[in-house]
């Protein structure tokens, strides 16, 4: 099962009683972290997820908003006592921005690295498979496919078919090579694993809904509300009703809207416009968290 | 008079309900910052001043808790349409930190000036004069004596005595100079300013007390608890004892207490152990605010 938890859903400026659009995931215990603007490390923790436990942080782009806590929260978890390396990834130039905002969070415990992403890379971390997409805003802007994937259940004719020692079953089933087998041998089909897409800052393009064909959550900006269309398509921004048409386009099980126009102080009062395209649309909010299961085979 | 305020008082890493360490001073309507931490763009807003006001920053050094907030502030300050440029000042390497910083606060509408204080060097700036004095902390770090200068009084006698026409006193008392004379020639001598002194981050050096001597109200650092010395000694900070000695030595008026660690949710627990030492200290808390006037003369 996977937790994913917005700690944060606010766009541009943070506000009092709103924190930057952020998202945490956790698998068996491990984290990842899709963007990191002022006060995310407040956010995590005010969430009640470990920022010692963060395996990989993705960045979608540069904008303050989306990447300057990260000096604060990597110098916390250095705090927390973190030696294991961390990897960043995010569009590229992560390398050289990752090493500007450190110059105030210098001697670290641990090393980073840094990877840059192009359109269509993936990344695997902790148990988290990640493909990167281009979005469309202001600069370049990535979007994050988030998989987990689950192998095939243990098939006992199989194994016996293919001549396994039974000795070696519930090594292969873990994932092991031995004399010549391996979990091909002993295990049936791959079975549907665990779906998360992540869009923010963008327009509203195709990509995402391709992205998001199937996916058990989509997050998706939806800072404005539909008389700020104009100011959406200037600002190279989403309205909630173009963000839950993508959720319908692609068939996803449920929607998050997220990032959420400082101007927009309550987005109740325009929820109505996304939730009459996509009814299985939601606002989020901070700290809003659910956790998804694997189906059951 | 002069508006001091602590929008923030939190040592090394913010809390759900406390920010960082910064200060606030509000003279005929501009403002200087002192430090900014991640938060502090918000706790300013939420003390009740204006980002856009800001006319000077003085950062006493380069840790993150005092300056990862920086890229966040100037991008509100932009957006509140500030045009005028912006004065940043700090010890040796201020410019190469706020050029890394400001990769993520690109195209900002204004300019920003950045300008390295030495020890007793001098800044000028929308009514403030400020003078840096070094600290003993872990990395160069700066003190600031900041005071509000102000001028004789208009005297009749001595405007006749010198000649000066009629038609010219009030021009001279603003501080003009006409036809040979200048303020000089109309004004008595200058009388008491305003005068507030902070130091952050530091061990208890004699110059503090040595800038401080006369102020109205000195704000320094007091993170840890007595029993604390020795990781106070080491992180190379003052307990509120030292801090409250400094104090009693320069013969201030007032003490604030700040930047306290993390680990000390409620300073209010220790906080007997500076007041025995100097009556007149107070402990600062977050939006903590002082009008300090002229003398009456």
């Amino acid at each position: 099962m996977l937790d994913v938890c917005l700690p944060g859903t606010g766009g541009t400026v943070p506000r009092i009683d709103r924190f930057l659009a952020c998202c945490y995931m956790r698998f068996e215990g491990r984290g990842l972290l899709i963007d990191c603007g002022e006060g995310t490390q407040l956010a995590v923790k005010k969430a009640g997820f470990s920022l010692g436990k963060i395996e990989l942080i993705l960045l979608t782009h540069f904008h303050a908003d989306h990447c300057s806590g990260l000096p604060g929260l990597l110098l916390s978890m250095g705090n927390e006592g973190r030696t294991e390396p961390l990897l960043i990834c995010g569009p590229k130039g992560v390398d050289e921005i990752v090493k500007c905002l450190t110059v105030i969070a210098q001697e670290l415990p641990f090393r980073i690295r840094t990877r840059v992403l192009g359109d269509f890379d993936t990344a695997e971390q902790a148990g988290f498979s990640v493909t990167a997409f281009e979005l469309r805003h202001s600069c370049p802007c990535l979007g994050y496919d988030v998989r987990i994937r689950r192998g095939g259940k243990f098939d006992v004719e199989k194994a016996q078919k293919n001549g396994v020692p039974q000795r070696l079953w519930s090594k292969l089933q873990r994932g092991e090579r031995l004399e010549g087998f391996g979990p091909e041998h002993v295990l049936g089909e791959a079975r549907r694993g665990i779906h998360v897409t992540y869009a923010t800052d963008t327009r509203p393009v195709g990509i995402i809904s391709t992205m998001a064909a199937d996916a058990d959550l989509l997050v998706c900006e939806g800072m404005f509300e539909r008389d700020k269309a104009d100011r959406a398509r200037e600002s190279s921004h989403c309205t909630m009703e173009e963000a839950a048409r993508l959720a319908r386009d692609a068939g996803c099980a449920k929607l998050w809207l997220t990032h959420y126009s400082p101007a927009l102080p309550d987005p109740t009062v325009c929820f109505a416009e996304a939730e009459a395209v996509f009814p299985a649309a939601e606002l989020g909010y901070d700290g809003i968290c659910e956790t998804i299961r694997f189906e059951e085979m």
